[in-house]
């Protein structure tokens, strides 16, 4: 066990261009960067046990404190021990701070300077979230790390963003003051829409208040891969060397090559686990449905690169089999993949930029991405910007 | 690997009264008995990997030919290598013979002395299963054991009973004559309904015909506890000590027990799973269902004295919230838990005959089972005739 002078210190290892490999040190171990982490909303990653996620290699799980405020409940998880001890994962826990599902769940919601009132979406009980309570949750789950109360605008109304991102400000200044435990790092998170001069500001004011860690939010919401890099790259000259980012809800392979070009130390998001319950492998370059017919007898692995469990033992032809049964088993064998096909890319790109070999891992990606996408009738929505 | 010569020797290891403990050698290693196996109906035991299957020691997986054969095809599964591979169980497999699922699933189905002729319940398309079509779809699924195709009647009709059991006689000779494959034991399946005269003819003829293993079927689907044991008392004496006992589809813990007590070596049963599904926890005395409200804040595992993956790892609480959030989990962590209960409670009960102290071992398990039921207000169906 490190010092505990040394909590929530973060050590740039190598630095490639924007690139950056670092560690970062939280009450349940250190933090390998760049990372990948999967999100367990309901304080469950869907349908993998935590035995499961070690195999793989995860380090950080995310959860979300909307959902679990409302379900079973932050005083019941606190009661048992914080929520390492309730979903049995021992490392490294992020969570939200229920913001942005309030925006994208809860009905009817009424958002003041105080805070946000809404109707839950489970039994239509009223509720009123502040920054104060926000924070009074998340120390009630006990994350490593938590996240001011923001409010997220549409992307591309600039007024409406520039009065989410002041508001998000002041609610950041109050998360500070609110905040007890010690043993946990609160991130403030810059917002601002697609608006480059927004983030700008963003980013300055919140620097000024010294996080030991910054997030950038209201991405991956609708807005252009051109606009994600654009924003990504007007952040990232303000942001502090010596401070992980953490770049939300964002984690198709490409948007981490992207992001890791722009500075970006660690990604989150349900896409490796939604995609499995729908039928869909990810690969470093495409996704397969493998629902479709032409898996039926096709007995080689999901990728024969691959070395995650799924991969060294089952054919693509059982994976359908399982999915036209409508047996569980589909769902978890495609989360394992899914998952570790994202950790996994994330620890090479690790490895490389420590090598000094990122520059080189990069252009490779995105020259083989291209390729891979380029004559596919259905052309992916990762398809984009792929320029370093 | 055991020499070819033994391919199917049973040895009897101990007895105590009827109580047997014994080895079975198939082609992908020994079976222990008294046994569990789990069923992995479409291949695959839901909602847990092979690799968990393994981690609560099971060594023996059930699958259903009927389903099988109608999705994905034998055929399929043989191009691939077979069922082992198919559905990644490298130690033994059982396959059933169709018999039982065209009773209790398919639609409008015809039985003549030549086979069955229904419609799939998946698509509604016709198919004709026979005798020689049954032991052909098995030799393509390739499981170590296989049962000749039954006729299944309703327990309480005698005349029915009677002509199913002689229809059962005439087609195991037809599976005798129709087997190719020498890495295969092909079981036959005593019928009779609750006649112990019936099943009294019934184990003499198949007996008879010198098989590698005897199956009781048609229990289980009605009867009562006093009827089952009843029976197994009148078939045991007939059944050669030198081959394996099979109760199809029975495995409840008292089941079992009252199984054992009568000879009986190995068991099946869609329980574990399936009440795992609907939120019920099986200890070896009585039923929990974890959705219950009182598991709210309840902090303890399902039973503080199982060594399993889920009660070593998880809480009441944590596994009735994955219940209320309709989380994968809950059923893959309630199915490891079941399913290791039942496993360990036959490892159990053979190392108790190997001791020479199964008697007490029976004696202790039935009278606890009355104490924990007795007061119970909702009387669990597993209530029922206690007598050794």
């Amino acid at each position: 066990m490190f010092m505990d002078r040394h909590l929530f210190e973060f050590t740039l290892q190598a630095k490639q261009n924007r690139a950056r490999a670092g560690t970062f040190l939280t009450p349940h171990g250190p933090i390998l960067t760049p990372i990948f982490a999967p999100v367990g909303t309901q304080a469950s990653v869907k349908a993998v046990t935590s035995s499961q996620l070690i195999d793989i290699d995860t380090n950080l799980v995310l959860s979300n404190t909307y959902h679990l405020y409302l379900r079973p409940g932050d005083e019941l998880i606190a009661q048992i021990g914080g929520l390492h001890e309730f979903m049995n994962w021992k490392r490294p826990i992020l969570t939200d701070s229920g913001g942005y599902q309030v925006y994208s769940l809860a009905e009817s919601r009424k958002i003041t300077d105080d805070g946000v009132t809404f109707r839950s979406h489970i039994d239509g009980s009223m509720h009123h979230l502040t920054p104060e309570k926000s924070i009074s949750i998340q120390e009630n789950l006990g994350a490593d790390i938590i996240m001011v109360f923001d409010e997220c605008a549409p992307p591309y109304d600039q007024a409406y963003s520039e009065n989410a991102m002041n508001r998000t400000h002041a609610w950041a200044l109050r998360c500070q003051a609110a905040k007890k435990r010690t043993d946990q790092a609160l991130f403030g998170i810059v917002q601002g829409g697609v608006f480059p001069d927004l983030r700008n500001r963003s980013a300055e004011f919140l620097v000024g208040l010294d996080f030991p860690g910054y997030a950038i939010g209201g991405l991956s919401v609708g807005e252009t891969k051109d606009e994600m890099n654009t924003v990504l790259e007007a952040v990232d000259p303000l942001l502090p060397e010596n401070k992980p980012r953490y770049l939300m809800g964002v984690g198709t392979p490409l948007d981490i090559i992207n992001g890791v070009i722009r500075g970006i130390d660690i990604f989150d998001c349900v896409l490796p686990t939604r995609l499995a319950r729908h039928h869909a492998a990810m690969t470093r370059y495409r996704r397969y449905n493998l629902l479709n017919a032409s898996y039926a007898k096709d007995f080689k692995p999901i990728d024969d690169t691959c070395d995650c469990y799924t991969c060294k033992n089952y054919s693509r032809a059982y994976i359908r089999h399982l999915i036209m049964a409508k047996e569980i088993l589909a769902a978890t064998l495609l989360s394992i993949h899914n998952l570790f096909s994202l950790i996994h890319l994330t620890t090479e790109i690790r490895q490389s930029i420590l090598n000094n070999q990122f520059i080189h891992f990069a252009e490779s990606f995105l020259t083989e991405f291209e390729d891979a996408n380029r004559n596919l009738r259905d052309l992916s929505p990762e398809k984009g910007s792929t320029q370093i």
